[in-house]
């Protein structure tokens, strides 16, 4: 099965690895090298597709400095087809619809194969920015134009445990099309099961299936990656921050706290039924926590049934 | 060993059950055919000590309505001395000391045999209640009456996730003669992680020795029984009380996830090197509660290591 087929399927698991493009200010060279050693550093791992990151500034967001400044990444659907273009994988292209103006966004859907591309839109990172789609309105051109294409939205547990109704805003973006949802990074096990669990009761209450929620998970090599993590909205709970700071060995301890993380919601998932996928990131660009994170995606690949 | 040996030596694990005292309203005879029977029901669990609450009338506390009833119960200390006279363990007796004059309670601790008797303070339940005792006075007339028997005070990982702070109230009671630590009941494990794991830094960064905790469980049979756990002030992430809610057998699924908490912070507190105890209470007075809960203490005899 392809990974649009397991999506659909509902109930097998699958493993996806995701990537930020490189800057805009490297050259098309570099471009091709980045593609080129990420192709081989994942060609020995059984992924299920592929995820492209499409980075925004979210600088309003968060009225804290950037641990990492911002600096503007290639568009992922571009980088897709100038680099990537005989990946092996479907691929997850998001796409932060605010970004884009309608009929960019049409064109683009409207370009894309359907056995190969699949999307995931993103709203805006604050109801202060302009916006030249907005989340509503970009899943409607979707369906005029290609509701063939599999849609999947944002899930964020964290938010659910502040406002207590990610459940709800699932379940509209499942009414709106979406057929699968990708969590941030979670280092926290407990928001992201209530989160679960909240949306699997009230899919039962309304009678529809739930629909893949893929769990992505980042190793964590130094405090100023957990910085950036908190920063991205991340929440690590007190114990595991402690854990983090005071080991030996960051990196490996941060390996543990993911792996560990990945288990408990692959056991809690499938007692409750909720289909889910994996996705693995590197949210710094370190050689070391790259070469972790494709580990931490190699050993995840055993867990999972496929 | 015994209880307060185990407790000194800061490494040793330790299993306790603990009681609420019957009602004033029972007759002599009815406390002692409910002694007996516990007597009878716990006499097949290696216990290193019992546990005796002390309960306040703590309808201050929280503006909502008690989903039990208060009732006045027995004194713990009366409890003990008439009804459960020749009792195999150590028994740890609370003492709610805003209830007593400072000459009851220094002639309670005088009283006191050090090698059977262990104690617990609890302050006020709020700062308007009127209280014959503070608990700062009544660690003073311990320190200066009875600094032999074994003291402890009660560790709070809802607070903790509330003010971020009770790890300094816990070393700030250490530093007035607390040596060990009793937690209320158990469902956050996140939380009791959080504490625990702040509590074991802050003791390195003072250079001191990390006492005790008791971790305390209790299953839960029924959503009425969920409802007062709420009341009492124990947070029950939202999956465990959806699994609660949605459990064919309630009382099962709780036990599985008291068992399950257990296991957690055992496996964590020996990673990190914090000595700890586990305390099983009934939170309800149903027949089919209580046995769960004798037969979960049976299941927890099997983890420790003593």
């Amino acid at each position: 099965m392809d990974l649009a087929q397991r999506i659909a399927a509902r109930g097998s698991e699958f493993l996806l690895f995701a990537l930020t493009p490189p800057r805009t200010t490297v050259t098309r060279e570099r471009a091709q090298e980045i593609a080129d050693v990420t192709r081989k550093r994942l060609g020995a791992v059984a992924l299920d597709g592929l995820v492209l990151y499409d980075i925004d500034d979210e600088s309003d967001r968060n009225p804290q400095e950037r641990p990492f400044p911002f600096l503007p990444t290639i568009d992922p659907a571009t980088f897709l087809a100038e680099h990537l273009a005989d990946w092996s994988t479907p691929v997850v292209v998001y796409r932060a619809v605010g970004k884009y103006e309608e009929d960019d966004l049409r064109g683009w859907l409207e370009a894309q194969d359907a056995g190969q591309a699949l999307t995931v839109f993103v709203g805006a990172s604050s109801r202060h920015k302009r916006s030249a789609t907005s989340l509503v309105r970009a899943q409607e051109l979707w369906a005029q134009a290609r509701p063939d294409l599999p849609l999947g939205g944002v899930a964020i547990p964290e938010r659910h445990t502040r406002r207590g109704e990610e459940h709800l805003r699932l379940v509209a973006k499942q009414e709106a099309g979406c057929s699968f949802f990708v969590t941030q990074v979670v280092y926290d096990v407990n928001a992201a099961k209530n989160m679960v669990s909240d949306y699997r009761y009230e899919c039962a209450a309304r009678d529809i299936e739930p629909v893949p929620i893929v769990f992505t998970f980042s190793v964590c090599g130094s405090l100023r990656t957990l910085e950036f993590l908190d920063w991205l909205g991340v929440d690590v709970p007190r114990w595991i921050q402690n854990d983090l700071r005071h080991a030996d060995d960051t990196l490996q301890a941060s390996y543990e706290h993911s792996l560990g993380a990945a288990r408990e919601l692959i056991a809690y998932c499938r007692r409750l039924g909720v289909p889910f996928g994996l996705n693995v990131e590197s949210v710094s660009i370190r050689l070391a926590e790259i070469e972790a994170s494709v580990e931490l995606a190699r050993e995840l690949e055993r867990e999972l049934h496929r």
